[in-house]
């Protein structure tokens, strides 16, 4: 894999936001535009884009509709990935019911939590499941990808379970660092270091 | 307010997590060690440092105590801040529990709600208000930062409203780009951008 700047792919996304959003009303648009949205410097557009081949025609600007489909290609979401969300507290369910994962072809197909008065239900059809045959439930389902939404100081132990059930892609919700292999992918959303920001802003405004 | 990246400032939050949990075992710390936690090249540790002052001591590292310090400081998180929650849904429920806030001194002291049957309620002592009176509210418990945890559709009418309440930071959960005056920080919690980056990972890897 060719490393890239992991902000660029994040900001890959981010254009394939705005450009699905635009698709409807325009069949051009220019990467000033595409700043605009963002709040980011033209530039920094054009050298995104750049990294992975030429889209756009100077002077003419990107068409919206090769452009999504090209970022869909980078992205690796010109298809559907199979998830399994582990943790079916508050924040778990929030996320189960979270518009922008499906939308984007990320489809929740296992529930995972160790609670046992919270198994063997179904929500919106999804299977309740224990984390004793957390393995079998992740080769049943084809799950890729792992939501991990349980509370900090269990974080790394189930990390570490789905690592041996040959999951390589988690998005970690706990605060918390995880300590996995290099072949596996963990990215952190990290709601506090968001919070610091606006305090950083608004403490040197 | 001087403009550096805005990566530097999430970092610097990252570093003080990493800190934080160093601080019992360890005086001093070095740019390798930070680096590696973080997955990072030691150069961007000492660059991200670089910008706010000269923090370390060429091949002696940094003092952890120091470091927390001077973190805080630049962060703006050497205070408490009060902090509104916007939506007393799934994903709402769950950030109030959320450590990692007031972990960091983001405190929240009052929950608005639209809807009426969730409303008059104390959640931990915390006050559940409609929305009717929000810059009354915002005025009482001197908010400064609002949290953003409502569906899609409503998040830009709430947005608005907050920022003729005053409010000028606000972190938004929303899959939605907030449109407001520019001495407003949005920043956004994009959890869908980074499952993107997880199946950009698979896909190429």
């Amino acid at each position: 894999m060719k490393a890239y700047p992991s902000e660029t792919i994040i900001r890959l996304a981010s254009y394939l936001k705005v450009l699905n959003r635009l698709e409807k009303d325009k069949q051009v648009v220019s990467s000033f535009e595409l700043a605009q949205f963002l709040k980011i410097n033209p530039n920094q557009v054009r050298k995104d884009l750049s990294y992975f081949g030429r889209f756009g025609r100077r002077g003419k600007g990107y068409r919206v509709g090769d452009l999504i489909e090209n970022i869909k290609n980078i992205l690796g979401i010109n298809r559907n990935w199979c998830v399994g969300l582990c943790g079916w507290g508050n924040l778990g369910k929030a996320l189960s019911s979270y518009k922008g994962f499906s939308q984007q072809g990320f489809m929740i197909k296992v529930i995972f939590e160790k609670d046992p008065k919270k198994l063997g239900k179904k929500i919106s059809g999804i299977e309740i499941c224990g984390i004793e045959d957390l393995g079998k439930k992740v080769k049943k389902y084809s799950i890729e990808i792992v939501i991990l939404a349980v509370p900090q100081e269990e974080a790394q132990k189930m990390a570490e379970k789905f690592y041996q059930a040959g999951i390589r892609a988690i998005l970690n919700f706990a605060p918390t660092n995880l300590i996995l292999p290099s072949d596996c992918l963990v990215r952190n959303v990290d709601m506090s270091s968001e919070l610091s920001y606006l305090s950083y802003y608004l403490t040197h405004r």
